[in-house]
């Protein structure tokens, strides 16, 4: 680093995680000397605002990354598995929030609240979990630590901006034609790559990614494979079946966990929600209070009510985890790994 | 009954449910010798439409019930509590879509692909189960009958037409003022009767119908308790989470179960629920084939698919089950009940 800070690459500040990731580098007043913007040759000579001035937007070609300190991956697994070693070999720690590193044995799968110490271990890259996966394990961490954690099982109502900008677009039109009682042609999802897609507006879709040989999606097996490697827990009993649902943004999840100990009262989980970090507690059904995306929009926190108590078995609780899946899901999880770096001391 | 059929009423024949039984009665052909269509004083001399006839609304008083052969209700508990013995002490025979005797011991709870015999211990009055839970007991009947049945846990993802024709009517409003950017004020969902009220377009709201004291709403307490009564197994560990959706009809439902015994193969299962009356298996996760609520609209079967196997009990799968929540969910289980009245000759 310079006396004024890191040099900071973003690459794919186009999309719509970019997009919050130079929000929210700005937000945190994040210490930038130098900032350079990165995209497919395609996005090159446009412009991106940060802090109220434009920056051009460079090809991400290998060389772009010479002097680069901190390098923001963000535009798609294979971009990050040519161009993120190109990274690395010139000096830069990667952050890298696609799919392509998180299961590499040799990359740190970090979540701060959860498992900041991992990212010690790191050979230049860290890579980001996956949205519905973060905002999980925020919320288990403190109960494992406490009562110890048994069995996981999640159910999931996914936004759509976790299928990127396209994605959106296609909800709200596709909401439209259907008000307005006109044909539409769905394009985009469920899955882009995958081969059928169906109408998202009015409808839940239950497919997130391609399918996999066992019959879960990829998005499903992320969720159960991610988590045990965040928690350190190969052997947490994890299940998921992931859903795509017309919201903007903004995941929800129904999470039903056995703890390793009976707990002796529902209030001890909450104080222990209220004082843990990242969270907070939406939690009063009484007057209708429970996290909902529409309200999580724009906040870095996850947000966590409706939790119960089992009725069959005394360990055993259910809870609503709410989060912006842009923010905590990805770009504001991006930058505090960033944040972790500096603080760790971890960059030269 | 007549010569030409029975006489039969319908009670609150204008409502979203009550215009799906006229539909759902004409299209099964339903023996009906004279039918009478009831409603409160305030639609009383409006008419309704049955097999291509103009039929005029009486208002629902006691006389009303006099010669009436079966009484559909539909039109909210307290005019059930108030009027259904008053159809039974007139010799009617009561199917009542409301929550008001469900759980009531001397009033059966029918589901006829699970439980058809409990009609023969009527004493006037049988009960139609709430609309999540029927869609789940028709898939879990099979699988416990074949391999017992432990624990059940559901998420549900459930449409607004379930809080009636005013709800529909606020999702589309709603939808419509978000995509223009304009202001609106929530006035029914999540719950008409409860205080506050929350946006529900582009949202997901983890509260249908009021608050219980132990934190779980009365739709959770519905599912749980109903789903013991109608299965005869007040020992089977059953939890639900209930969350309502910017869809307009179509409930669907995430569901973990834990059999009595471990499962050799998928197919099985898969081949079990072909095999069982009133489902349609949509499981092809390889051609993206599975149930939503946007293709099972209008239809009278409950739709399973995405059965996978737990990745760490044997004896544990995942479900997910969609069905029209106006057909399956009420009318149509409702005249089911009527036809097996007939069957069992249980009318006089």
């Amino acid at each position: 680093m310079t006396q004024n800070g890191f040099h900071v690459a973003v690459v794919g500040a186009t999309g719509a995680v970019g997009q919050q990731m130079l929000k929210t580098l700005e937000e945190r007043n994040f210490p930038i000397a130098k900032l350079s913007l990165l995209a497919s040759s395609r996005s090159a000579g446009k412009t991106a605002v940060y802090n109220g001035e434009e920056v051009i937007i460079q090809e991400a070609l290998p060389e772009a990354f010479e002097g680069v300190d901190i390098a923001l991956f963000s535009a798609g697994g294979s971009i990050s598995k040519a161009l993120a070693p190109e990274a690395v070999k010139r000096g830069a720690v990667v952050i890298d929030n696609t799919s392509a590193y998180r299961m590499d044995e040799n990359v740190p799968l970090v979540v701060p609240e959860v498992n900041e110490e991992d990212i010690r271990n790191h050979n230049g890259i860290i890579a980001n979990p996956n949205c519905s996966t973060i905002q999980m394990v925020v919320a288990l961490k403190p109960l494992h630590e406490k009562y110890g954690l048994n069995k996981v099982i999640v159910s999931t109502y996914q936004a759509v901006s976790g299928a990127g900008a396209k994605a959106i677009e296609e909800l709200k039109s596709q909401s439209q034609a259907i008000l307005d009682g006109k044909e539409f042609t769905p394009e985009i999802l469920p899955c882009a790559s995958d081969e059928k897609h169906y109408q998202i507006a009015f409808n839940a879709v239950p497919q997130i990614d391609k399918f996999q040989e066992n019959g879960y999606t990829f998005e499903e097996m992320k969720m159960i494979n991610e988590t045990k490697k965040i928690m350190h827990m190969p052997q947490l009993e994890v299940a998921a079946t992931c859903v795509r649902l017309p919201v903007e943004t903004g995941h929800s999840e129904s999470v039903y966990v056995e703890l390793g100990e009976n707990v002796s009262s529902l209030e001890e989980i909450k104080d222990l929600m209220t004082s843990s970090e990242g969270i907070t507690l939406q939690d009063d059904p009484q007057n209708q209070i429970y996290p909902m995306p529409a309200h999580c929009v724009g906040k870095n926190d996850v947000f966590v009510g409706r939790i119960r108590r089992d009725l069959d078995r005394n360990n055993a609780f259910h809870l609503w985890i709410v989060s912006d899946n842009l923010l905590k899901g990805a770009a504001w999880n991006s930058v505090q790994i960033a944040e972790s770096l500096i603080k760790l001391e971890l960059l030269n």
